[in-house]
């Protein structure tokens, strides 16, 4: 069924553990970071610069391409790894988490429990989900069945099953009916899957039950009993860090080993090094791109200032516009081998267009290093000097 | 005075000529296009995507500079070739032809003698020029002696004497009186130079005098009379393509035939063919890296669509959006080899990033490879040939 698709553990260190991730576009080495490329672009960068900064895998977002310039378009188009240039392993999600949380807050927001608001959902039903699209306003309907023929359109390399991800402030009742008809819904995303898989695809199933132990149990249970390729959580996390922690915890008791698995939407350097303590194999977020966007460059523990448990630093800080250091002096991203602080910091105030990309690049490098690293402290058993170098 | 400069004509097709200009930054093989990096970046375009692209020379303005973020500033920080971590040949201009021109509209209007408007020019006077910063508002004065300061803090390989730009509608007696006061100036910028000359840096005079045959044989007896290294052809060309061409023809009579000559902002195909054809050896334009961010790539005659004195595509256009081609089958750029006209489309109609630095980097590669056959068409005498294919 995964003919073209593999994963193999190499080496575990506790329960964390370093594998390879195997797909038709490439091999991935775990753990590793996927980065967002929302709109079939990672805001700024061209594709050889991503690979020059050591990336492994890519995801869109199916919720933002299904609207425009929608899946039959890129299919055309020869698949979303030609239309966008990009060589490598892809991933989509199934467009269901936008769905439910664009409205309520940045997707952080979301899984962390933070505010909620209006959204673009106007109902689920046992058929799907309807919503308003955020680019032209007109009424769509999702459905598992629709989900995976439109990842398949796009043609990534791993496409993950439609589920319904819950609020924060959702009762167990709520939380529990919605879980079991994202069950439904998984499984009729995997029928719909097994009907036209060509062996160029994997999918992930989705573990849901909010911060529910039993419930968690019971989606674990789930995802395990069907024939997916691999596993993701997903879900509300929890109102605060240490929850989270013990949310992921519980979610990956008990589920299938022999599969990688993904920490959906989660991408701190702190979460990351609890995350891969627990066993998990690949993380995603856009916060290492989006925080660059708006001037914060990532850096280890030794180049921060002032509060050590923030892990960026700004550089629209007026302290930059005499800084001739690089963002990290032992950093070998483009950005920190030619460019200072202060060059930064005046890109930003000036509103050049080379600032985003620039800020982008060394936090796309910081990230792959880090998970180089990390993989390093698994293979040679010295995590902890690596965590400790880090954050 | 300039021993670590120099001009060679390797070769001549009737009046062109193909030369090599020597700096301490590297050699640029003439004829040349000089991109605009305004404010110490050319927009969205990282150092090392321009050297890929074959770029030689990169021209920054002192008049954006000189406010923001100050010449001292940069000097501090190492100059301007490490503060944007460009390697290869920099110029900068006198800061004068923004002073005079912001406000009256674009660069190109006012060359071209189109519209006028309020301008940030406040008195012109024997001392200099002031004006109001386009950045803080600050009032200012720019003198011959501090644009050559300014330009040596810079740090640029080739720097500019500070000149008045006079507009289109002034009259022959007011071009006259101002030719003859930038005469004084370029005087006083000389003497600034060679006060301050460390060898490390080159001048060229300007040729003003409007649209006036007279007074421009005036102005080039002056630039020929005094010891800059090279020579630029400034001030208004005229209200018409055709008057530009003889405006031009009638500057570039009599100038000193052994020093480079500069054509300042022109940079269209079918004017760069008539610029050459007259024996211009420079030529710098904002134009091409503008109309890239406005989704206007440039492309040879047999890639023109409609009108083919038009020299770009709009890749706005709706027939884009299912264009699977890219902008130039034969180009050899980066965006070319990856990305699609739809893929531009795209991301234009997005709003992504990605785009305007998509566009600039085939227009670059455009500009360069023009210049690169244009120069082969000298050495190898078939410049109608070469012509004929791009425009």
């Amino acid at each position: 069924m995964y003919r073209n698709f593999g994963f193999d553990v190499i080496d575990c260190y506790e329960k964390s553990r370093a594998g390879l991730l195997k797909t038709p576009h490439g091999e991935i080495e775990t753990p590793a970071f996927i980065f967002c490329g929302t709109k079939a672009t990672v805001k700024g960068l061209f594709p050889c610069q991503l690979i020059d900064a050591g990336t492994q895998l890519v995801l869109s977002n199916t919720y933002h391409l299904f609207s425009n310039p929608g899946a039959d378009s890129i299919k055309k188009r020869g698949g979303l790894h030609k239309f966008m240039g990009w060589p490598g392993p892809l991933l989509t999600d199934s467009g269901g988490f936008q769905i439910f949380s664009l409205g309520h807050g940045s997707v952080a927001d979301e899984i962390k429990g933070r505010r909620s608001g209006t959204s673009n959902l106007i109902e689920i039903n046992e058929q799907g989900a309807v919503f308003k699209s955020y680019w032209d306003g007109n009424v769509q309907l999702l459905t598992p069945e629709k989900s995976v023929e439109t990842q398949r359109n796009l043609g990534a390399d791993l496409i993950v099953a439609f589920d319904e991800c819950t609020p924060y402030h959702s009762d167990k009742n709520y939380t529990a009916a919605a879980m079991e008809r994202s069950h439904r819904w998984e499984k009729r995303s995997l029928e719909e899957f097994i009907r036209g898989n060509d062996f160029s695809q994997a999918i992930y199933g989705v573990v849901q039950g909010g911060v529910y132990l039993d419930l968690r149990k019971r989606s674990a249970e789930f995802v395990n009993e069907n024939p997916f390729f691999a596993t993701a959580i997903g879900g509300t996390l929890g109102a605060s860090k240490e929850q989270m922690y013990e949310v992921v915890e519980m979610a990956m008791d008990g589920l299938d080993a022999v599969r990688p698995i993904h920490l959906l939407g989660i991408g701190g350097i702190a979460d990351i090094f609890r995350g891969v303590a627990l066993g998990i194999d690949t993380f995603d977020c856009v916060h290492p791109t989006r925080i660059a966007r708006h001037g914060n460059a990532l850096v280890k523990v030794c180049h921060r200032t002032g509060d050590s448990s923030r892990e960026h630093i700004n550089l629209w800080s007026a302290s930059c516009s005499v800084d001739d250091d690089p963002i990290e002096p032992d950093c070998d991203c483009f950005t920190c081998k030619n460019f200072s602080r202060a060059y930064l910091h005046y890109l930003l105030k000036a509103r050049e267009l080379l600032a985003p990309s620039a800020i982008t690049i060394h936090n796309v490098r910081f990230m792959n290093r880090l998970m180089e690293e990390i993989r390093g402290g698994i293979i040679n058993k010295n995590l902890k000097y690596v965590k400790d170098k880090w954050c």
